[in-house]
């Protein structure tokens, strides 16, 4: 057996989302492979981010300055709200640079199932920020599953008390997207929802 | 875009095994999610790796003492050396608990197309302990793959000068192994290979 700092290493490791017991294992022998080229600049990489980095008490997006780089950010537009699901979607939305309003994370999708009711989630949050009267539109950028859908019919139900615009991302063939390569609900949406060139 | 301490961290992150972009930013979120239950005891396991972990300079085992814990103990039979490609491999053994020699880790197994000689492995310091007269007998405990024979054939070649018992891994189909699953390979082996019962 392996020393028991290194168990527990790749113990811990293997917790993490893409790692099981073995590929923490190989993880571990490679950066011991590589010490000063790999894991040094690693460790004081994630003590870095464990000092500096939290989550934004506005948004919830993880970032060094409180508030976050976005919502300190002059040029953005705080009248337009995105709500996503987690931080990662928050970060896919900023990487595809298509937004220039301010964000809202959510924490999650309602699902009965896991047991995620509205108080799991920032859904006060933003019930709050709508009520303040400065936010025009709300954007809920939701994944397209059901779990996904039923919070947009929730949270455009408790958005309807005020005067915002609620709108969601359209659905359809993406792009670059083979039709024999789609699934039947994305190509039944995707007609129905077809328009004149 | 996330802070610049974010993005060095998930860059050196998705350079490790099974971690690509994507999943290093999943985990790097996942870990700031839970700061004090994981992201503090992962950085403290990883810090006292890198301080107290190193290669054994007898056997090339990663361990906390040096030499390592198997070459140190005095219940295993030196005579009897494994040679395996690495670390990993050496900890299978162990896990597995059928071998009381001690060890002899190669660093990898011989191969023109990527550039590995027996310069670039420790196939001299084998040699060496070889030569000592000490050792009664090698098992060649490389993977069965076309390098992995070749190596095979190369030491045991290299080995024929000294009076010690060459040996290798056997051949055939996995404990619980379907036989409609196996390679043709590994069946004709198993085939040429049976045994009265």
């Amino acid at each position: 057996m392996a020393a028991p700092e290194l168990e527990q290493l790749i113990g811990l490791l293997s917790k993490l989302p893409a790692f099981g017991p073995r590929s923490a294992r190989r993880a571990v022998l490679s950066l011991l492979k590589q010490k000063e080229s790999k894991f040094v600049p690693l460790v004081a990489a994630m003590q870095t981010v464990l000092d500096k980095v939290d989550a934004c008490p506005v948004c919830g997006n993880m970032d060094t300055s409180k508030p976050c780089s976005v919502c300190q950010d002059e040029k953005r537009d705080k009248t337009l709200v995105c709500v996503v699901q987690d931080v990662a979607d928050l970060w896919a939305l900023e990487r595809a640079g298509v937004f220039k309003g301010v964000y809202h994370v959510l924490g999650g999708v309602l699902s009965a199932l896991d047991g995620i009711g509205p108080d799991e989630l920032t859904i006060n949050e933003l019930i709050q920020k709508a009520a303040l009267g400065t936010v025009k539109e709300v954007v809920l950028a939701l994944p397209a599953t059901v779990e996904g859908q039923t919070t947009v019919h929730y949270l455009s139900d408790k958005l309807s008390e005020f005067n915002v615009n609620v709108s969601t991302l359209s659905r359809g063939v993406p792009v670059g997207g083979e039709l024999d390569y789609l699934d039947d609900g994305t190509l039944q949406l995707a007609f129905k929802a077809r328009r004149n060139v």
